[in-house]
């Protein structure tokens, strides 16, 4: 199919903190007081975790649907843990992203758990989010300006 | 070092819209129109956008204080392609998820360019969202409830 392409764009306010402008949307990400942030908005690990949740929602509903399946409410939990190690620079051998992402979801339906799962496995295939976390995406990041 | 952990928790409101808790902060995603959305926050996908360039922000800014070099302003800009077949249930070999993550930075300072561009490099490997996507992060979504 044609791709679909999206962009963004943020601005420095601190060092920390930017606004993040998508379409016409703006949000603002920053880090808590004790990450040296002056706690503005969620931290962009924190935006991780929203998006994973975001896009099963869309991708659960969607799954439920094509095999008749009414999803009366859904709710979602999610939880990650990292080592800030390499993050400030000490020396590590441990990642410095999430080591796993756990996420649960509750969901009110005539369904049955068995169902349900298998409405889960499936939409966790088709979900990009969850995709782009669990298989390596390329992620290019160079200077567009400099002296 | 001790490991950090972070969650969040997302309430549907419709089949495409999330409210997502993170701390104190409540943020909305949804789809556009165009996706069978109702157009109320930015989508999932632009959500990962968000998160690395609010990562970047922070590690840039990191690595340049360490090293002396001073920032007077960043700008960023991210952009990522996907094929919606997968996402919507069509045959397809294609990833369902961004193929890649392009992300420029735009830095006002007195450093070098070559300066600048060894600051980025550090600054990806040591920015937890640029290593969730470019290196595999398992995902692990179960049912929570059910019957």
């Amino acid at each position: 199919m044609t791709p679909q392409t999206f962009t963004a764009r943020a601005t420095a306010e601190t060092e920390t903190r930017v606004n993040v402008q998508l379409r016409d949307f703006t949000l603002t990400i920053d880090e808590p007081v004790a990450l040296g942030g002056s706690d503005q908005g969620p931290n962009p690990v924190e935006f991780v975790l929203a998006a994973v949740m975001g896009c099963m929602n869309v991708v659960v509903h969607l799954v439920a649907k094509e095999r008749g399946v009414r999803i009366r409410s859904l709710e979602a939990t999610a939880r990650g843990s990292l080592d800030p190690a390499r993050f400030m620079g000490r020396p590590t051998q441990e990642r410095t992203g999430f080591t796993e992402i756990e996420v649960g979801l509750d969901i009110d339906s005539d369904a049955s758990s068995e169902e349900l799962e298998e409405i889960i496995r499936v939409a966790e295939e088709r979900c990009p989010v969850s995709d782009n976390l669990s298989h390596p995406t390329p992620v290019r990041i160079r200077l567009t300006s400099g002296r």
